[in-house]
């Protein structure tokens, strides 16, 4: 590790997996977070799922979205993807001196509405402000708590031969984000996927047998597959023609020279399955709002141990490793 | 209210209710923060209790104390306050770009020893990395659930005759933190009072018939008194004399303007109890750690409804307000 935190720490690939695991595991190692999963299962209270986050979005406002919107689905999502129902949120601010309290106001309608959609409620809060030149604005923090729905997801459960199952198309939210700072977002057909999960996790609990759910946020769909497979004797083989990319991500991933495989999502669940669920998971899923794109993508095995591999249009193969350092900082 | 968000919004006075009561309120309006207690009891799950803080505070490290330390005290603590016995923290960091990993090292190793003292466990978490100069080296958010001990706490209980409990000394945080600011911490006998309250609010809870509970953090004992009566047809009329003040408190506090009864506490706790129980109740709080000058501070009566009163050492008497503005930014 280096001496100083870098942006790259920050990234949710291979330095912020370091820093976790190298300095903030060993600190405070207990089997909750050893799990390492969005959210927690409460030991001693398994009913129990506990998510946290803190959003440092920029810019607050973006294509489909903005950090209030983000900071309930973030957290919400979170708890869902750990197999739980979501419904208590905490949300606190910390505000810069000279933020628009008219921003703020906008802020706090747009965190209700995504609240009331997502079935959740605002029960405790905290707000905090910074002096000029020490925050960007308006940094937000939710922690989540919701009620164990499905027990047992996590890597132990995957075996050779399930189905990779991506909810929608990737890197919406990334390359929107990436947008709106270079000033391009307008009129630009590029929207952030960022919604709530919470149907859709449901609906794929309800379709099959799930072992693991995650939503690729930071370090996109490519890291998120490397977590569920770094350390097992099995691998991620994707079909890349199977991957769903809208054409203004193409478009947008092209301009920026980031790959959509990369950016994150923020409305989107990667689900592995048995592999005789897969179809019955993919229609549910098809059958909701914000799952009409979702599309088995790939398949777990044993020829590549610990490794994602991608099978090309061309017919190449190439191994889709985890981000390493930084491509998008403040995407969340 | 002003158009921009100013440090007095972050006061936790006046200022701060507003801000509460005109913006974030309305917006979220539930039963659980309507209460606007330290930490929520969850509807529809009233065995929990939830809270959530985030920490600003500069410097990081102060005599007594530092962030982390602070940031679990302060989380555990609003579950205390609101009658539960902390369980689990989730921890989230908003790090600035260049802070050192040794800082941050020892921060987690702070986080990790309170945590054990005070009885919970990490148990989810997550970091973000913001670019040079959009933070202050380190921001730490931790929200903490706990299970109910005590129900029906809080102010609608409160009636004339009751005890007013103060655990300790007013205004030692505040004033260490305003001294370390100021370069002048270094060989003075100023310490913190940062501290996990799990122990004195479950002695409290089982010496006698307690009507509520509040850990006088930002705006300090003259705010929270204040909080308990507004509103209500009762007030706090308080003894000067009675009201704990180490020396040195009281020194850092003419050297720099500050009056002890308005700088936070970080670990002390004020309690509203029935008459008969006050001599029980401080009894018990003086056999435990940090409750060694624990004293009945003043009494409810209905001779100022909804205001705070001070009986001054002089003989004379003033109301004492709750803090208007700034007086302490980034406390905590």
């Amino acid at each position: 590790m280096e001496d100083i935190i870098t942006l790259d720490y920050g990234s949710g690939g291979q330095k912020t997996s370091e820093l976790i695991e190298s300095l903030l595991l060993p600190a405070f190692d207990n089997p909750a977070l050893r799990s390492l999963g969005d959210g927690a299962v409460l030991p001693g209270a398994e009913n129990l799922v506990f998510s946290t986050d803190s959003f440092v979005v920029s810019p607050w406002k973006f294509p489909g979205g903005d950090i209030g919107k983000l900071c309930v689905c973030g957290s919400v999502n979170d708890v869902c993807m750990a197999g739980g129902a979501p419904r208590y949120l905490s949300l606190s601010f910390i505000l810069e001196e000279g933020f628009p309290m008219q921003s703020l106001r906008e802020i706090a309608a747009s965190i209700a509405s995504q609240a009331k959609q997502a079935g959740v409620i605002v029960a405790t809060g905290d707000t905090k402000v910074v002096e000029r030149g020490k925050g960007d604005g308006i940094y937000i923090n939710t922690a989540c708590v919701g009620f164990l729905r499905a027990a047992g997801l996590g890597k132990d459960s995957i075996r050779p031969g399930d189905a990779v199952i991506l909810s929608g198309s990737a890197g919406c939210h990334g390359a929107a984000v990436m947008m709106a700072r270079a000033g391009l977002a307008q009129g630009s057909a590029l929207v952030s996927d960022c919604r709530s999960l919470h149907q859709l996790s449901e609906a794929a609990l309800c379709a099959g047998k799930i072992r693991i759910l995650r939503d690729p946020t930071r370090g996109g769909v490519a890291t998120t597959l490397n977590e569920f497979v770094e350390g097992t004797a099995f691998s991620i083989e994707v079909e890349e023609s199977a991957v769903p990319v809208d054409p203004p991500v193409e478009a947008a991933c092209d301009l920026l020279g980031l790959d959509p495989l990369y950016c994150a999502c923020e409305g989107r669940m990667l689900a592995i399955c048995a592999p005789q669920d897969a179809d019955a998971i993919v229609s549910a899923l098809r059958t909701l709002p914000g799952g009409e794109q979702a599309a088995r993508i790939g398949t777990v095995t044993g020829s590549y141990p610990g490794r994602v591999v991608l099978h090309t249009r061309l017919g190449g193969t190439r191994i889709l490793a985890k981000l390493t350092g930084r491509q998008l900082p403040r995407i969340c």
